[in-house]
């Protein structure tokens, strides 16, 4: 088999909404497609990936660097032992060669979203679900049955009031999940209390109310907030401050005996040795999250977790951020804590498989579509190929 | 007075050298030209900039997400006070609007491009050298008459021995310099050891070479390239290992008694109070080498030099890296300890002025030359104009 093309585009993601840092009105998104010579069932074998919210797009990057590469390679130095398949790592170190070290950011944006495309590749070529892959190959073939999920919502947005704060959190819980995310830290303290205790008494007792403040609060303003939602027991506070200040995480968390969540902003398996060394984080209560679709893809993720192990820290304390199948594929095979869902948001890209449950705040995982389960949401899928011309 | 127009490109910057990590065969810059309304001397007044070797160029970035910010905002917004002038702090602010925090690469190589080119305006709006400016506003008028600044040479090449690299020092020595760095980590340790000890032996004694691994080394070989290197007190080591790789850095000085030097792989402030914090660099003994046209440009830089400040570090200890003439104007009017030197490579963007003279390892700065000073090098002058197609 051999790597026909590869396709790729700046889709639009925008949205009406913000968090405490950025709006998302002109948000886009990289989308990724890579067609082999393979014909399975009437149809090319083709694996799709996606970067998830927040970071724009780089097309002129895919264009300009890492796709000649690509071309440039002996087609047999891209495929795995059996010449049948193609080798994700083999493909990740030719993307990367001639790439100096350190700058974790943007290139791992679009490399992670070809990655994501080679990953699905792959597994469609096997003829089976990624998550089994991951777990056969990386995990002695242990996987849960169920992942623990959690919606990232309860985003600002300029006409929204408590009200429909407290609606949204409602409709999250009938449609089965029991955490739940809102941002915090675009209001004065004051006013964002009154939404988290609205949010908090929507869901009932239990840590079920985490809050995001997407990076914005400066140590003082973290250990007021901290101090001031205490009372809460919240499931997390994420992303206090600085995504790089580890400085202030490990002062945070001497103010705080609730569990801290961060690392969604750190691409770099070299960025969150960081994190676990210097940032403070206790790897018994606090939660990691980097997002497999922006930090060089799951092929990074890999090398990630391993350090992370290294470093004292279980795979069972990761939630991969960005709501995407991927990181559902990753919590199950690889044994995860759980990860991010977005059944309101960044649709189509946000969301699992359209007529998957959510049982007691857990998903189960299909067991029969080959690759990472993207062809079991339709409107995703029409809205990658529309984009990327292939129909 | 408005902006009128920007233009970038991505230009070549190949090479047939390489360092211990990558080839610079491929290798692009970033070029940009800010055109305003002003009309002086016949000619239009026009800002230039662009980043330095090693990271490749971001055309793509600039044109689809950070110039339309530009172009839709308030254009009075951009301008400082006077009306006359721009802002460059105020045009940063814009083009970073709705960018979240981390992630520091790539975005940072084209804003410190085009952040060049608005300095460069800027200066040549106030009639000014910009060393001049940088003195008066941000150091209490104080400035270095004379800057140290050591070429950053020695590079690795298939068909060079070590007669050519003694050759090559030797034409330092003799151009003026006093201080001179060459590339290690690309070899095997006994066959780097005769590199070094003949370029020490080319140029004398006195803490007069530097070297450098481009963050090649795993701790053991760092440690143990230390300890061989010991002997030769270097001027320092520089980058022994992963850039983010404060760990390493903090054992690495409890081995080795002489000066490290690190920090040209950062891109961000924060990124740099980490490696201040965690690395164990001492600040009496260390170097730290932000490159300016690669992390976001002077704008951030000078928010790092303060932050560095708050931490105790001098800023005689910062070698701006990249061998240009903004880092070389920093130097000056910001009394750094000097800036890095690329008499013989990547050119025209290496070098300084062409007929600048190097006395005792020392540059003196023009006086009159308004801007950045790129006017006084004709070549790096006419093919920045022919790529951008101003002629």
């Amino acid at each position: 088999m051999r790597i026909t093309d590869i396709r790729h585009v700046s889709a639009p993601l925008a949205s009406e909404m913000s968090n405490a840092f950025i709006s998302f009105k002109t948000m886009t998104t990289n989308v990724v497609a890579v067609e082999t010579d393979v014909v399975r069932d009437g149809e090319r074998v083709t694996g799709y990936g996606f970067s998830s919210n927040g970071r724009y797009a780089q097309p002129g990057l895919l264009a300009s660097r890492f796709l000649p590469r690509l071309r440039e390679a002996d087609p047999a130095s891209l495929l795995d032992e059996t010449g049948e398949n193609v080798d994700p790592q083999a493909i990740w170190r030719t993307l990367m060669a001639n790439e100096k070290p350190g700058g974790h950011g943007e290139r791992s944006f679009c490399i992670g979203a070809l990655d994501m495309a080679v990953w699905d590749l792959h597994a469609k070529l096997a003829g089976r679900p990624l998550w089994t892959i991951l777990s056969e190959r990386y995990n002695g073939g242990r996987y849960d049955e169920a992942v623990l999920v959690y919606p990232g919502g309860g985003y600002y947005r300029a006409d929204k009031d408590i009200e429909q704060l407290v609606a949204e959190m409602h409709g999250y819980r009938d449609a089965g999940y029991r955490i739940c995310k809102m941002k915090v830290g675009g209001l004065p303290l004051a006013d964002d209390l009154k939404r988290i205790e609205a949010a908090a008494e929507a869901l009932g007792s239990g840590e079920t109310l985490a809050v995001d403040a997407n990076g914005r609060f400066a140590l003082g303003e973290a250990i007021a907030f901290a101090n001031a939602v205490e009372p809460f027991r919240l499931a997390w506070f994420e992303e206090p401050g600085d995504p790089l200040d580890y400085h202030l995480n490990a002062e945070l968390v001497r103010h705080y005996p609730h569990a801290i969540a961060t690392g969604e902003n750190l691409f770099s398996h070299q960025d969150m040795n960081n994190l676990l060394r210097f940032g403070g984080l206790r790897p018994e209560i606090d939660w990691a999250q980097p997002d497999p679709s922006l930090c060089y893809g799951l092929t990074e993720t890999l090398v990630m977790l391993d350090e992370a192990e290294r470093l004292g820290w279980s795979r069972r304390r990761f939630l991969p951020h960005g709501g995407h199948q991927l990181g559902l594929n990753m919590a199950a095979g690889l044994q995860l804590g759980g990860t991010e869902s977005y059944p309101g948001v960044f649709a189509p890209y946000g969301g699992f498989a359209d007529d998957i449950p959510i049982v007691d705040g857990h998903v189960t995982l299909p067991r029969d579509q080959p690759g990472i389960g993207m062809e079991l949401k339709p409107a995703l899928m029409d809205e990658m190929r529309k984009r990327l011309e292939l129909d």
